[in-house]
């Protein structure tokens, strides 16, 4: 089924304690995009400055991304993020942030994606999400990703954001600061129900994630890495290998939706692996089904225990 | 196989959001065996006050746990904890500590309990662990738990005493504190080898756990829960119930340290939904496969995924 996905493409300047690169690839919509094109062709909705040069575009190409609704301005920069990381990595912190295009930012769908069937709004700001939805036909699934500074600071538009989409993907802090819950699962249950969702998805990072369809929970670790080199488009990939799997499936179902966020959890195991998408952009399908393989080593329960 | 379990039996005095009780029993080694006692006789080895009525003697007594290595002090109070969970409960707050006649506690192994295969010590002074430890023959498995005050103020006997111990039991907390590492995965790694440990579990509350033999991991998630009552005793049963069923098992081998930790798992999910074991003391093995059907369905990954 036909992807797009809406969000920011960036340039990011970052420090972890493994290394310092000030000037890489990244953004929402860039990690998920990589992520997705594993499974699927993808479309991508963004803008860029005068600075992307073409080698940045050939990125996109060469991953059969679709860039027909990258905007490119003539008169200012790429939106750039300048972070660090402290030795546990749990944490981003902000040096600075130019904004520079991202002010422009008014995705336009492209009139080959309107009748995409599955829809990934990347984290980026709700009214924009909320404008790109509009743009579509009949999507079969809406998906939406956010961030806790739009949840601190545009609460009103993200609810309504979220009022229009089938899916969401948060992580276990942005669930209690959206629902002002401490329980999770007390968080997940009344979200679920005041949204109409179709499914919840929420990341936890080293402790993996775990879903809500409104009847059941499905939950699953993650792959244990004694190696973090940078924690960054962690979760945007999660949630592009989570819509780009989908894309691809047979049916939409809730296994399909099971094995989405499996591949969400492989996805992230790779991304934070190296700088940007330095690791992520090698992985093919055979190196997630060895991950895979992985995973169901350190969690498959005995078939009885008494 | 013959359990004996070493720590402390205590009265608590909890508040939680759900509640508040002055004075219900407690301690370390009181869970322990609370739990331990599903699936095996246990000796339970401790110290009590001259406050400690029959009524308390006959919990144990009804649940099969052999109380003659509870020493009663004459001239002294039972070991007193008092203490409140704010809403997220995952934090204890204590308003006060009565160490009363755990001042004089010398644990005396008795004679019969001294041939036991699997050895227990609950969480308590690291000194009182090590002392009880060698008046075992030529136990099995000896398993250690303990906590981050002894972490903090008696590491180098805690160290000491790990040394001596096959199986070490800790939350995640307490692991990077004790390694001073960020990464737990790491952390678990460097514990092992430097103790030569058989297995290293580490519980982490509502994310699961996860245990490391030095070749291999296995994770589990934990029961999805919306409604905590009482936290307090989680960690404990969860570590008893983990020694009961060794104790229980007819090979201990790398199969049935999954399966004790899934027990673990399911206990620690009843433990924390009533005050003290109020809840924990009604449960029995159908209890738990019910639970662990439960478990396997949220976690079950399907056989493939592409």
């Amino acid at each position: 089924m036909s992807l797009t996905i809406i969000g920011t493409v960036a340039f990011d300047g970052i420090e972890t304690p493994k290394g310092s690169y000030p000037k890489i690839l990244g953004g929402s919509a860039m990690y998920a995009a990589t992520a997705a094109s594993i499974f699927s062709p993808v479309n991508i909705v963004s803008i860029v400055g005068q600075d992307f040069d073409q080698e940045y575009f050939d990125y996109f190409i060469n991953r059969k991304i679709n860039i027909d609704g990258i905007t490119i301005t003539k008169n200012n920069n790429t939106f750039y993020w300048q972070g660090f990381y402290e030795k546990d990595m749990n944490q981003a912190f902000t040096k600075q942030t130019q904004l520079n295009c991202l002010l422009e930012f008014n995705p336009i769908i492209p009139e080959k994606a309107k009748n995409s069937r599955i829809v990934f709004l990347a984290n980026v700001d709700p009214v924009l999400q909320k404008k790109a939805i509009n743009q579509f036909t009949k999507p079969d699934l809406v998906i939406l990703d956010t961030m806790n500074y739009w949840i601190e600071h545009k609460l009103k538009d993200l609810l309504e954001t979220i009022n229009l989409v089938d899916i969401l993907i948060l992580n276990d802090q942005e669930i209690k600061l959206l629902t002002r819950k401490d329980n999770l699962i007390l968080a997940m249950k009344e979200l679920f129900q005041q949204n109409k969702l179709k499914l919840l998805v929420v990341k936890k990072g080293e402790h993996g994630a775990i879903m809500y369809d409104g009847n059941t929970f499905f939950s699953l670790p993650a792959i244990p890495l004694d190696d973090i080199t940078d924690p960054t488009g962690a979760g945007d990939s999660f949630a592009g290998g989570f819509a780009g799997y989908l894309a691809s499936a047979q049916h939409i179902d809730i296994n399909a939706f099971k094995r989405a966020i499996i591949v969400g959890t492989l996805i992230s195991s790779f991304t934070v692996q190296g700088f940007g998408v330095s690791k992520l952009q090698t992985i093919a399908k055979q190196d997630l089904i060895d991950q895979f393989l992985k995973l169901k080593d350190i969690t498959t329960l005995s078939q009885d225990i008494f």
